[in-house]
């Protein structure tokens, strides 16, 4: 009976920081080497962080990042890692580098290079063409890297044909609600029906609209899972895993050359040490898990960039106190900010939930009535606009009004400013450019109007106590744009609406299909018009965190002059 | 001695306007008949246009496009048309159909993909694996798409070695300056070398930030230019070309199946009627192509997305005026509004200069002071600003108030702004998110100060008359948001400044590779960090023109969060 000692390090690496990474990837080695492991394992890029996108295309990057990799590769003395960087020089490649002991052993490139949603790999690299297998300590293990495990005929089936009982598949793989079930099901058959253990160990961390929620795992040859990593929490997680017998190595068809590496016995090993029991680890739920990507990629979002501070323009509703509450948790009520921008339609309602918002939170809640200089624009432009009717200029108007005083706040304190739009609003461009859309990031762009209200009602049970107040949960939304407004005067009850997007947005439906799932011709039909004709104000939308299958981001490149009728 | 006709259209297709498109197409099919022509060959992916982008992840976008081909099929009764499409249902393929008297006789699949600057055909399309050959009269015609005859080994040299005379090559090549130079040494030593005529159609028109510049070409098969089709414009380019004596078939590799299909022969052909000639076109100067590419950009973005007029804030310098001149000689100077906003830095010429260049281009001037509303905010943010000295704050709410008037203008009548900065600026972050930014296409965004000088100067050599006026050209630039301002009090002198940006964003040279080519380092240093730290900026730009090998559009995919110090 074989055991091997198995560290997955998921980590949270910061694009371009590669001195950074450096540091922290040493750290977590050291760390390794205190339990006693036997090799540990890394994210995908971990040394470049994920994605890089068109830094990959500066050779000066691509030098720095081989030359972080040699400092690391000298920390290695005593043990074995596998580091996740960019191998090459004028054609690179997505590659995992086996250091061991002080030396760089071996490197694997990444097979099948993902280049749909938000992926854009093809752009960058190579295609890697040879799978990987390193004996340590009598032990033939494989290194794959991401997408190479979701093909069933890939490099894990040819290398366990060939003989590794243990895969290493390091990842970057972004997150959308209940895709960790995917993967566990995906990689709990992989191990199974190729008879060999797998760690699969991924990133965490916001970076720019992705979060990468961690959720490493490890499986047994059975397909049992032996271990389950935190989500969105950095973290070492070490797993003995035995190997019962030296299995048959199979035929493998003579097509693929596989390189086989020996690493030398390392002689200082001070053996296996007692590991101190993991515990389980409770996958969150799904309104969970989308209350901690939001937090935790408003706040990398927010580290990563420098920013300590945040101001949120509240209005009484309640996009906006969700948006502050995720901000609070994210990094802290002494550095969120609020403002409440009142005009001459802002109700007492608005203001006495704004006020109880900002209470329950314990934040800052500065009022600038906007009135005075909305009149001073339309007294500009009466000459102008004379004899023409109001209309939804007017409208417009105090909603930019109220994003140049949030945009005054920013620039004059360096706070950053996070705006509110929901993706019901953004899909259908029920929003102001320049507006209520102005601002640095756009903490719940894609999260439906419907979770919305899921999430606020989950943040007032996990505080015990009301942090989004009742009045907020159950009155209807306005924009408080013109009297007596509410959103429904434009759209589509919003459960209705949340539906119709989902089939446009995330399933490509057309309107006979989303017709025919039981909603009106005439509904779908406008809610796919406004989809398409807002395209232009999605373009200059402020970046905000994916969580679903498809957000209106790097995975939504519409063009904007599109004459095409899907309605 | 045998001959065969070829009509190149080089038509102006529309993103997603299937029914325009085929009905476009079918008007160019009638005027290939009318000049008794053999084949017609059309642009990549005409029915649907070019890119259509994440359309081609809609099934009924792809079902309708095939519905499309069906019309233009049967409309070919005694012609042959080579049309391209998108071929497949699940996996999809960029494709063109060969239509041959009333059927489809045979379908092309582009089999070199390119997934690097602006294109993403890798995200949507399967390689195609087979070259084709037609042969029309007894005439072996190869037929490719575009980026396939971008390689020396690709299906031309196939389709060459296996018998082709001639090679059809379907193109939506977008613009940047001086590219129909590289393709036209390209396509002549492609012909040569393979002893094949080609016949090369390219798209014209505008698509978002992309610019088709037509530019069309046959060469025979020693690579002398035959015929060149115009800039910029739709044309039927229609050439004999002579085909003297069969030619030997080589042997070609046996790993390349080749499709070789014979079309019936057509009873109902005319004969040749004498071909007028269709006279020399003599290729732009760098400086005459940019200016048509940025009007024929500006009237495409305008007119496909449904707007008749446009407006434009005159500040009285260069950049706003020029942006006016291609808006005049775009949509005509009845559909041009400009505005001057005037606020209390700003000085006596600039007035008389912002007048000047209106009064030149006959255009409208309507002027609104900003000064009372700017006023109005800083009443405003008295209190939360007291104890505080302005700064760059109040800079940007001045720009900010002009950019809520230019939009309130813009809401009002239907207008689209179109926003004046230029790429030096937009490069550099020296503009105002929100303020001058705020607006839909963003005419000059890819070109350099230095250039905006030359177009200037151009223009007015063209015009024969003043349009820039010479103060416009000759005085020190300014964004006059606070006393006694020059833009280079901030930034490096423009000529520096634009070979420094040249040498950053279209060549990937780190800060040593650049001062190694005798600029200060202190001087590269400054700007590349300020071009590292504006990515938020350029997020939420509005689209403009690409000119420019890399454009910041998209072929500049930066993250925002990233801490990469190549400075």
């Amino acid at each position: 009976m074989e055991k091997l000692r198995v560290s997955l390090a998921q980590i949270n690496p910061t694009v371009g920081d590669l001195a950074g990474n450096t540091k922290k990837i040493i750290e977590y080695i050291q760390k390794g080497r205190e339990q006693g492991t036997d090799i540990v394992a890394f994210p995908e890029m971990a040394v470049t962080g994920y994605p890089p996108e068109d830094l990959l295309l500066k050779p000066g990057f691509i030098k720095d990042n081989l030359e972080a990799l040699r400092a690391i590769q000298k920390e290695t003395r005593g043990i074995t890692a596998v580091v996740g960087f960019v191998d090459g020089e004028k054609e690179i490649y997505n590659a995992a580098a086996v250091l061991h002991d002080g030396a760089v052993s071996a490197v694997y490139r990444k097979m099948y290079l993902p280049n749909y949603s938000v992926f854009d790999e093809e752009r960058y690299f190579k295609k890697g063409r040879e799978p990987l297998i390193i004996s340590l300590n009598g032990m033939d293990i494989g290194i794959t890297i991401c997408e190479d495990i979701w093909y069933p005929e890939g490099p894990v089936m040819i290398e366990a044909m060939a003989g590794a009982e243990v895969i290493i598949n390091i990842n970057a793989s972004p997150f959308y609600y209940r895709k960790w079930k995917l993967r566990e099901e995906m990689v709990a058959s992989r191990a199974a029906d190729n008879s060999a253990a797998i760690a699969y160990v991924n990133a965490v961390g916001g970076q720019d609209e992705l979060v990468f929620d961690g959720h490493s795992m490890v499986f047994d040859r059975q397909g049992n899972i032996m271990a389950r990593g935190r989500s969105f929490e950095e973290e070492l997680i070490t797993v003995d895993i035995s190997l019962p017998t030296k299995r048959l190595m199979s035929h493998v068809s003579r097509l693929t050359t596989i390189k086989r590496v020996t690493l030398p016995k390392i002689n200082s090993r001070p053996g296996y040490l007692t590991l101190s029991a993991h515990g389980e680890v409770v996958p969150p739920s799904l309104i969970e898990e989308v209350y901690k990507a939001l937090v935790l990629g408003t706040r990398d979002y927010m580290a990563k960039n420098g920013f300590k501070n945040a101001i949120i323009a509240l209005s009484g509703g309640i996009d906006s106190a969700l948006v502050a509450a995720i901000a609070v948790e994210a990094i802290g009520k002494e550095n969120v900010t609020t403002a409440f921008l009142p005009s001459y339609y802002t109700s007492r309602e608005s203001r006495e939930d704004a006020e109880r918002v900002a209470g329950n939170l314990g934040i800052k809640l500065l009022t600038i009535h906007i009135q005075d200089t909305f009149e001073s624009y339309l007294n500009d432009l009466k000459e102008v606009f004379s004899g023409v009717n109001p209309d939804t200029t007017e409208e417009n108007l105090q909603a930019r009004t109220r994003g140049n005083i949030i945009m005054a706040l920013s620039n004059k304190f360096g706070w950053l400013v996070l705006t509110t739009g929901n993706k019901s609003e953004m899909s259908v461009g029920y929003a102001t450019l320049y507006g209520d859309m102005a601002g640095g990031f756009a903490v719940i762009k894609d999260v439906p109007k419907t979770m919305v209200y899921e999430l606020c009602r989950y943040i007032n049970s996990i505080k015990e106590r009301e942090i989004i107040p009742e009045t907020v949960l159950t009155k209807a939304p306005t924009a408080e744009l013109k009297p007596n407004q509410t959103d429904q005067d434009t759209l589509p009850p919003y459960d209705v609406l949340d539906s119709i997007l989902k089939g446009y947005i995330e399933e490509n439906k057309g309107i006979e299909e989303l017709a025919s799932l039981g909603f009106q011709v005439e509904t779908v039909r406008k809610v796919i018009r406004m989809v398409d004709s807002s395209e232009y104000k999605r373009r200059q939308a402020a970046p905000g965190i994916k969580i679903t299958p498809r957000a209106l981001g790097k995975d939504w490149r519409m063009p904007i002059t599109n004459r095409y009728v899907s309605y």
